[in-house]
């Protein structure tokens, strides 16, 4: 967070240019690490700040609260959204025990948190999950009337020229080029035929190299079409079920000449425009598009199409989206993309369907 | 280990040069990777060998095995040594339930292993702990007789001259150096001191640049004096206890003038040598010393000494070296190294005492 400049501009303009929504209110920074969103909300007015953090980095943001003279309005918390309560009036927080939950309903909808601010955005925005946990806390805690922050979010997908598919190419047949001459010495040297291994060798590679999503920090001008919004998000009605899969049919309009498809390339934006009823003063926008200025720390992601198609201006592309969780691991996501050239002259290319990994 | 040479030469003289110690006997491999060394067992005349994996290349090694034409010998069984049981003859392996073990202990003790052989060395030989299983398997399964594969192990430490110390310090002082920059600029931009935290971020990089062990392929012109061994273990005796703590006294004899002792450099070796009642008939040596003809994957690792005195020929460091386990991470060593010149007049330096984390 703190080495971004872009997305500390971000955070800090909105809530200094919104303090009506901090001035005297209850605020939640859920994940704060070194604890600056929830130092900047005591900073900005806030009544109460609660500063909810699971890794042991809770113990340097109560030092930097401490630092920053607002002790006194900042409560540091250790532990994960999902397991900790928010003090009642006067209460000091505490761990919730199970039974609890059941015997004492109304403890955990205590109605106490004004706004809710998070930095909880990944790779491709939903890579980590960790919005999950925003969820959680919003169902739990936020009044009604209550402000999310950031309030909305946007998953982006454009075409793109690159020169990252022939690399990775390369690299993947030089890989297996390696692996050829190592199975011909094994046998000749040792006497063993590792041939038997070829094929899981090969997939492997190949999901390493090709199929694989790819950060990468873009310059606009290897956008060759517009790019399409594949999902929208308000953050104060959003459901886990809701991100847990998300999918999406866009076209994708091709806008040079002679030029190839590479990849597909993904990224986000999100939105501090607080709630409708309480709405912001000054509209805030974090947006992780390619950016000839230099980019975020989140960059890009880019999805290889490989064999990647000739294209001109006029083509478009139609793709199908998917991106669903990884069953192996619930913080990464598998994609699933078909995309279908119809060229300006009328033409349909056969629809070409790949996988790629988000890991 | 099927990428390099060195040892893959080891292991194939080892095993093919006493073929005596294989043909009819009954081999565990402790570890078995895909499979190599276990279907070398089976190609120098084992009557049977179990390869033992705990993780799921063991499917790729029971492929390799079929391949291979040893699947008749060769029984891939995946577990790890701790939970397994081996066949007693004529049935199948079992995963051990803990009551069984109370409940039929000598199901534990058929003694019918006659060679163990396993390729269980890490960084610095001990890093890792895999070395454990093989203690386990050997206490468990080894016929009285048995042989190990390899036999004896080494660790050494030696006295060298390298960049490595200055461009580390250099880094850690830039890493230093921006984090200043870093602090004074959160103050301005966004009033937030985060001087707090100044001290933690001194010692986490420290930690990290200064006091991390360092793989290095050193060449053999780097040493400024005599190594001398810290560890020396009969793989046929070796206990849990013995290599949980590794602690030496030595003297290193400074062989070159006008030099800096900049870190000190920790190898080993094993050797192939059976035992004492079945002994090889061609004893062969793996040594990941320094080496001008480049080296293994393991390298060397580097322990700098910082700051780093300037040595001549004929003095000498006393070092007292101690090597433990993390207390975090099993697999993982701290070392204390505490070490003082004495130099050729006469005149001895004070001790220096430093920490060095081999991750």
């Amino acid at each position: 967070m703190l080495c971004d400049r872009v997305r500390m501009d971000a955070y800090h303009s909105a809530v200094f240019r919104n303090p009506h929504h901090f001035r005297g209110k209850v605020v939640l920074d859920v994940g704060t690490g070194s604890g600056i969103l929830a130092i900047w909300s005591a900073q900005a007015g806030a009544r109460k700040v609660y500063a909810v953090e699971a890794t042991n980095v809770a113990e340097h943001a109560r030092e930097l609260v401490r630092a920053n003279g607002v002790a006194d309005i900042v409560e540091v918390i250790q532990g994960t959204m999902e397991d900790i309560v928010l003090p009642e009036k006067g209460e000091s927080f505490r761990f919730l025990n199970p039974s609890f939950i059941i015997s004492f309903p109304n403890g955990c909808q205590t109605f106490e948190i004004d706004v809710i601010i998070s930095e909880w955005m990944g790779y491709y925005l939903l890579r980590e999950s960790m919005f999950d946990s925003v969820i959680c806390a919003r169902d739990r805690w936020l009044n009604p009337g209550g402000v999310m922050y950031p309030s909305h979010a946007r998953m982006w997908l454009a075409p793109i020229r690159s020169g990252l598919g022939d690399k990775k190419m390369e690299d993947f047949e030089i890989a297996m080029n390696d692996w050829n001459h190592f199975v011909e010495d094994t046998q000749a040297y040792y006497g063993v035929n590792m041939n038997a291994l070829t094929k899981a060798y090969r997939a492997e590679h190949e999901k390493f190299y090709l199929k694989s999503s790819i950060w990468n920090n873009l310059h606009p001008n290897q956008l060759i079409g517009q790019p399409a919004v594949v999902k929208e998000m308000d953050c104060l009605t959003a459901t886990v079920e809701e991100i847990r899969e998300v999918r999406a049919q866009v076209t994708l309009p091709i806008n040079q000449d002679r030029t190839r498809l590479a990849a597909l390339a993904g990224w986000f934006d999100v939105h501090f425009r607080g709630s409708k009823q309480n709405p912001a003063v000054e509209e805030v926008e974090l947006n992780t598009a390619p950016d000839e200025n230099g980019g975020t720390h989140w960059g890009q992601q880019v999805f290889l199409m490989t064999p990647s198609p000739r294209v001109n201006e006029g083509d478009s592309v139609n793709v199908s989206f998917s991106m669903v969780r990884s069953k192996e691991n619930h913080r990464l996501m598998d994609m699933d993309i078909t995309y279908e050239l119809h060229e300006a002259s009328g033409r349909k290319l056969p629809a070409v369907a790949t996988k790629i990994f988000l890991e």
